[in-house]
């Protein structure tokens, strides 16, 4: 990063969401994820993209924000379980009703309409907006958590023709809340590819990368940056450990492949 | 792992499955996997995945559980010869009714109604719950070992795009039976997906793999744990050893790829 | 390059466009790009493909040039707000109607006759022009910038038979324009294809690759021209970095892959 | 292999299959391979499989037992012609009814109602057995040999859904007979599957792999037990010669790929 | 190449073409390419395909031989004004009618009959000629180029099982021309495969190969012969640099992948 | 190869088909190719698959036998001519009925009633023989070859699950001609492959490979005999020089990929 970004990094600082995630937030010259982005959390099985999420949510209600975290697969007993598990007592947050926790059984995504989309192409079945998730009438969240995107684009999306466009209403969907949005994907363990299309990760703001790297016989965690709009960062991959009390992110400590 | 752990690992030790299997367990912080897992055990073949499930059941039942171990390939008489040539002696154990031993007939899985789940979506049609197992009515197993969940997956899983939908609801099924769950599932020698659709692996709450290792013109077992939600592990494969009295994990050898 | 192009770089210097982008035209012997071609612009996610594209149209219109931007994800206020993010103050241009914006909904290249071309084959229904975008009647853009053609194509291309013939009439489209075009296509990070289907970079006359490569734990971006008709080049991979001001390239720094 | 399996050698020597190939016992524990196993003989072309299976052959019903050995592809005669020459005069056995020789023709695979199982899938259709070769009543073999079961696969399963299930009928037929059966399956020269579906290689209780490994500009041929059920085994490549008298395997000798 | 080859040098010279491109001829024993040969032109984007063929067309018509150039994708205009920014002054020769350039809309192909060729198999259907270009009655070419042979497969060959029947009617059409023919094909850069189907590359009866080859940062062009029937050749890669004067090749440069 | 092989050597000399290609026999313990075997010619373009055949051909008439050279795409003139190029006169041979060469036109394959193998699978559709080609009633060939098997395939074979039925209707044909048959079939430059569908190598007695290895620059033929069952030989790659006499093989040379 070159110096000239010190001011910057000053005077657009409120501009930023700070995860909290210990070490995260200096990979960011500003110190954090621009507002209202859309950002892929990608990893293989096991390399915490679920804890980042939560991490996250817990240090944004914490700070007296709004959140809402949507589960496909695990029930709102268990994520909160899981949650304090950790550490992160958000009980009271969820009572206070400013962290909102969804399960959404992902037969409701086959009963909605996205059908049509993938039918005969003729404009007047698509012109209506795709609502994946439904927020209530009087929240605003300054975060959303989806785990997983893969469960609604596996749910919802055919693979035909047409699949880009609902991921482009997709996308549109999460900017126009006007949260900041991280949207679990699931890769193979070293990805080249980062979402399930090889699409999202043109669409969405910002990708952030969670490894589990085989050196030898042993694992290491690491997270990247891969891409930020608006929104210079470290090009590069540094050590995270998962640990009883969620993630440590190490910018300094290099991983080697 | 950190020095943090050895509090933890004393006052949570009674939450997790102990599987006796010798050595493996050591793997874990808390020294055991946590109850109500469900845990893919993922290998190519001949990397001991029946044995080591086979193992943990005869450990189980020996201790007073309950224990239940379901095939869709080997007769109940196999299993049973089998288990006895480790000197794994369950005759006792499925006499009182302790452990049962299940043997599914694969066309039975096409008896049942997973067909409208591929079908045209319509939402009423798949609002019922998915039952891949009878467990007896006054049966409540501690463990339910899956030989194999591929096995299922290839007799019931159209790959059209509601297969992740059924695949949520056949971990759901197992979840709710409050067992802590081993799912077999069948992988490349070394595997870089770690079952049938590459889904499984993250709806599991562990994954546990099974490696026969080859170096220039020898073999060598290994075993790792790659994830366990709510469970501190090491993260390394370590050396695995398949003897006449059953499996051997040696968490202090390390094994290189 | 080879001396005698010294005297032609002067005689058709007029010939070319000059992006602006510091050190990207000292990649061709006649110090830009020739007027006219159609220009893939390849990139993996993060590599910069709408930042180049972005600082052409501003280098474009402050010389008082009329530029086209087509976007099909990013809205008007958003790409404006970008620009300005990077110091490119476009508002008086937008005002002066020399810089166009245009955000297409891709819905509406659904509704374009597109379909017929995937369909019998019969001659009549194909002999009309393709028009991938409306351009006002009386705007002579000397540069068009479509972030991103992969989004067209998608949208629009069915994979059967006939889809090179409909690429071959998108790229007459553009030629037939007299702008010179740059086409954003999204590519894995390190391409060996340069575009969605594999044709287009037979049929574009230009590709610029953008680079975000992987060495050990570090990123850094480099760009390259792969091939460019009418247009000697250098045929080399070099550094790029983006910064706070936009891309900066150096024609004289190696990128080691 | 450990010491402790002396012991168990003597005591259940009788419970295995002698080859009889030259060396290939000693790769077990037991000195032979567990009767009643289904035997995957893997291999690409020219890697001595059907020498191999015919050598088993001509061993076992020289000891006065009985075999049968199937082939979709050569005739009787040729077969004959063929273990004569490497000096197995198996005329004898085929005239006292010890030795079985059985050309299928393809054909009636197809015959066979196999079709219906890659049906509807209504349960109804499936419920009778499969029979893929039709076994005289009075005829008791010790050992049955396929060469090959790729041709029984590739002839009868439709690579649908319901193939696996095929699969397991067609092992569980094997299983029932009694006898020690083995299938020869067709791979690439150096697999990494074992099979025609991926499936077998789990269905099967062992596999034994030829290799013919390119090493410079030679090549040499190994064989490895690469999986026995209720049968330790050693776990490497070890050196094959392909002779006039047959196949010698040495297990001291190391190949290295 | 062997000493014998002197003497059929001369005596046979007359028989081949001389493509007068800078070096090529020399790679052949007999100086040129055997009149009548159908000549695949295979190479990645920007590795000189259309230059190649276009410096041939010039050389040969300048010495007052018939030359067909037909292009799918560029303009006639395009074409000769691109010929004569390399020096090459083919306007006399178009006017005077030995040098021909045949743009061929695409869609012309869709509207021949070839879609029955694909169709039900019936013998009536595919028993007329295929006449993938119009040659007028009365100018018989010396050396037709079609840019691109990719353009006319993708157009008309659909991928069922007819398409080498399809193609070997297209070779048959060049040969019965006899013409030496130069067919672009487009491969990866570093092409395994030399067409698009990989079965052109066995009914042409030359392959000449273009590659534009990354050396860490750099790039270097290279040219080889990898088959010519009838045409001894250097089994090769040879050096070859695009300059504004058309192609070099350079038969005693080696280059190294 | 052992000293046993000495004596059989010469029993058995007079079963062998020499084929008088300069050192190829050398490859053989018996110096030729066991009489009556299918023996595919597998490789890539210009590896001299077409050459070897011919090559073979010439030599067999020139002492008086029978041989019928069967070609799909290229006339008998061409063939003629082409022979005569290399020394090989084969005129005498045409005019006395010795030599026989046959263009089929693959339209007349599609006419015959291959489809129907690949229909509904009804037993009596297939019953009949198959007749790829039609040997003239007193003709009774030593050798045919086939120019090229991938020919007949691709005309006939739908990849259906029936295909491998056809194919061994296919290899019974030539058995049953009694003639020794070389089948070319078209491969990548290093296959690992030897043939379209990956069956014929395991269909066919014999497999030679001929290669074209790209070391660094510069490429090298080079000829194995993979498989020849019955017969027995060396296993190794060998130079091959592709002459204006021919080919000539050089079984002491080795050759390293």
């Amino acid at each position: 990063m070159d110096k000239a970004k010190g001011k910057g990094q000053q005077t657009k600082k409120e501009e930023v969401l700070k995860t909290g995630v210990s070490g995260f937030d200096d990979l960011f010259a500003k110190k954090g994820i621009p507002k209202g982005s859309s950002v892929l959390v990608a990893g293989g099985p096991g390399t915490g993209k679920s804890i980042f999420c939560r991490q996250i949510c817990y240090n944004v209600v914490s700070k007296g924000k709004r959140c809402m975290y949507v589960s496909f697969e695990e029930s709102k007993e268990r994520i909160e379980k899981s949650m304090k598990s950790f550490g992160w007592d958000v009980t009271k947050y969820i009572e206070n009703g400013t962290f909102l926790i969804q399960k959404i059984n992902p037969l409701d995504i086959l009963r909605m309409k996205f059908g049509s989309l993938g039918g005969s192409g003729s404009a007047t079945d698509i012109s209506y907006k795709i609502k994946p998730l439904v927020i209530p009438r009087d929240f605003h969240p300054d975060v959303i958590a989806v785990d997983s995107l893969s469960a609604i684009i596996d749910a919802s999306v055919s693979k035909d023709r047409n699949y880009r466009i609902y991921l482009q209403q997709l996308f549109s969907f999460f900017e126009e809340t006007g949260a900041t949005s991280f949207l679990i994907t699931e890769t193979d363990p070293m990805p080249i590819r980062y979402s399930d299309t090889g699409i999202e990760e043109f669409l969405a703001d910002g990708i952030v990368v969670l490894y589990n790297i085989q050196k030898e016989d042993v694992r290491e965690n690491a997270i990247e940056v891969l891409k930020m709009r608006y929104g210079e960062h470290e090009k590069k991959m540094v050590l995270m450990k998962i640990t009883e009390k969620g993630l440590n992110v190490f910018p300094q400590k290099r991983v080697f492949v």
